[in-house]
């Protein structure tokens, strides 16, 4: 089995290479001074440094079941497990969930593809339309494999968002077959529009819901989470004390710190929301002018534009002719199951400036 | 399978429990001052907030490699895989070698046969004595699994080292068979009298050598390590990077920023030695003068003290009544594969003060 593309490039591109192939976030929006005083503040406190118990700091895991409750979707600390990034959560799920059949959209995120490969699921790959999964497919595969891996919000990669009838209607099918969703949401937040609702909130009792504080505010921190049904999260806690004993202390007590000012991260997500709009429009221009033969649907949140050139050309060629003149995205075909070649390309708009994104859609064009 | 009895009791117990249970280092010996200063100068760090890399930070795997080389093991940098936790190192090997066949010591750390249980390997235990395993059925053993975990300092939970000898016999064995051993050393540095060779050292191409900051410095950053053969690590990055992308950024820098001062460091780990000594030293002369019919012998580093009744306490039935009374240790039957009650216990001196050490042992005393 191979390394992620995608984590691979990250290791191997120097500083010159304008990437849109990461899913990393703008630093320039890092809020490192309000960090940096709930640091000093989260230092003073005498449980630190110990070992903390397995599911999470009580401070945190109140914060984030209080965002839930504020948002209608009613919400306790024991409903939260705090996870070593939503990488780590889709692990846990995974293992837990091990050899089972499970359905997910095509094309999805490679790093939950190469989770479940290596915990040996079965994937069952429905297509993605423009406003979510097609439901009449979706229902023909839940029906046998009753899980299945969704990302309604922006997805990673085709930016793709369900419509709310869709919304109901996988709620509706998962309930049917009395099946499990592990909703992954780790975009939701970074919306330039509205904010969505939850699948879950429709089946607390069928669904693990995903978080991650790594898209707005730090991905160092590596700090996420799973939603869940008291008992359903009580069935994973073997799992993850066996993969860390508990997430890094230090970064729970830092975040339970910054979060206490609700307000504040409030604005801060405003900023984010404001700023990857401006990239994302920005972006979608560039490329009707420059390189118009690249069709796409503007973006409405999240971190990626996704697109598609004409039938016969194959972006995984493309890229690696790419990478010699220093620009790299991740070709399409990475997040099929099978990796057919494709004319496809994920693109993150959220880690250039306006400069390098003119600079490096005029570089591939160079390409073609 | 059941969760870990240690992690339960640990969720369990209120303030008022003595607790001779956990792993728990002592909290008045965290460097809290030289890791403030360390903190406020990684935060600086333009780095620090960004993604990284799935092996670690540069700087604090040279750090680590650095000290392996200084004690007469060479080893770079790409040696190094940082890991969250060296609870997380175990996992990542578990999972490389899931279903396989493994040789284990009886008793063996807790936390590791379940994490070998959760991957499906099957142990075969294999009886320590006092100088360390019995070579003979060791190799026995190791001819049919090729694939060894020892603790050979100070083990968990036995508090055996390993005599120069027998280390020599187990390279040659693994050698001899071209197996691979798993050498799991958190307690290394924690040596009262002097430091042991490592095993590894004398097998680099076969062996995976676990090391952690927990027990050494604090254990909320969750950070460990894996040292092995550059070709065998690389391997298992594509486990390391499903769980959890990379380890906790910001426990990274501060550990780099920390370590740059050898001596401080080198300091520190004698004032743990030095507390540590005194307690184990107390913790033997208090068992001998207030319950002389467990037999023990003096640990000479680490953390933890083990030893037994004369056959016919189950002492699994004893810890239940001696945790009514507010005491709480870990019955031995714990360590063993199968589980069956038997007369041991072990006892972790490390976080309790001398009062609650005497108190406690009378508490058990009382409850005999």
């Amino acid at each position: 089995m191979k390394r992620s593309f995608i984590r691979e490039i990250l290791e191997a591109i120097d500083e010159e290479t304008i990437s849109f192939a990461g899913g990393l976030p703008s630093e320039k929006l890092f809020p490192r001074d309000d960090l940096k005083v709930a640091t000093l503040t989260a230092l003073d406190n005498p449980k630190i440094y110990q070992y903390g118990i397995s599911n999470g700091i009580n401070e945190l895991r109140e914060q984030i079941a209080s965002r839930y409750t504020k948002e209608g979707f009613p919400t306790t600390k024991d409903n939260i497990l705090i996870t070593t990034g939503s990488q780590q959560a889709m692990y846990i799920l995974a293992k837990f969930f091990e050899n089972k059949d499970i359905t997910i959209e095509e094309p999805s995120y490679l790093g939950a593809m190469n989770i479940f490969r290596l915990n040996h699921l079965n994937m069952f790959g429905v297509k993605l339309e423009d406003d979510g999964i097609n439901v009449e497919e979706f229902e023909k595969s839940f029906k046998e494999t009753k899980l299945a891996y969704l990302i309604p919000d922006f997805q990673n990669p085709s930016a793709t968002t369900y419509c709310d009838e869709k919304r109901e209607e996988i709620a509706k099918i998962v309930k049917k077959y009395d099946g499990i969703l592990i909703e992954d949401s780790p975009y939701s937040e970074l919306f330039f529009d509205k904010k969505n609702i939850a699948i879950s909130s429709k089946l607390p009792k069928n669904s693990f819901h995903l978080g991650s504080f790594s898209k707005t505010l730090v991905p160092s921190l590596r700090i996420g989470w799973i939603r869940a049904d008291e008992e359903l999260l009580k069935s994973l806690m073997i799992i993850k004390e066996s993969i860390d004993l508990h997430s890094c202390g230090i970064s729970q007590y830092i975040l339970a710190e910054y979060l206490k000012d609700e307000e504040k991260y409030e604005r801060h997500l405003q900023e984010i929301r404001d700023d990857y709009a401006k990239k994302a429009n920005y972006f979608s221009e560039q490329l009707n002018k420059i390189m118009p033969e690249f069709k796409h649907q503007k973006p409405k949140g999240g971190m990626f534009l996704y697109g598609s050139f004409e039938e016969g050309i194959d972006t995984f060629a493309l890229v690696q002719e790419c990478l010699k003149k220093k620009v790299v995205f991740v070709p399409g075909n990475q997040f099929y199951i099978d990796k057919v070649p494709n004319p496809e390309i994920r693109f993150n708009y959220t880690h250039s400036n306006f400069e390098q994104i003119e600079k490096g859609i005029k570089l591939i064009k160079s390409c073609l």
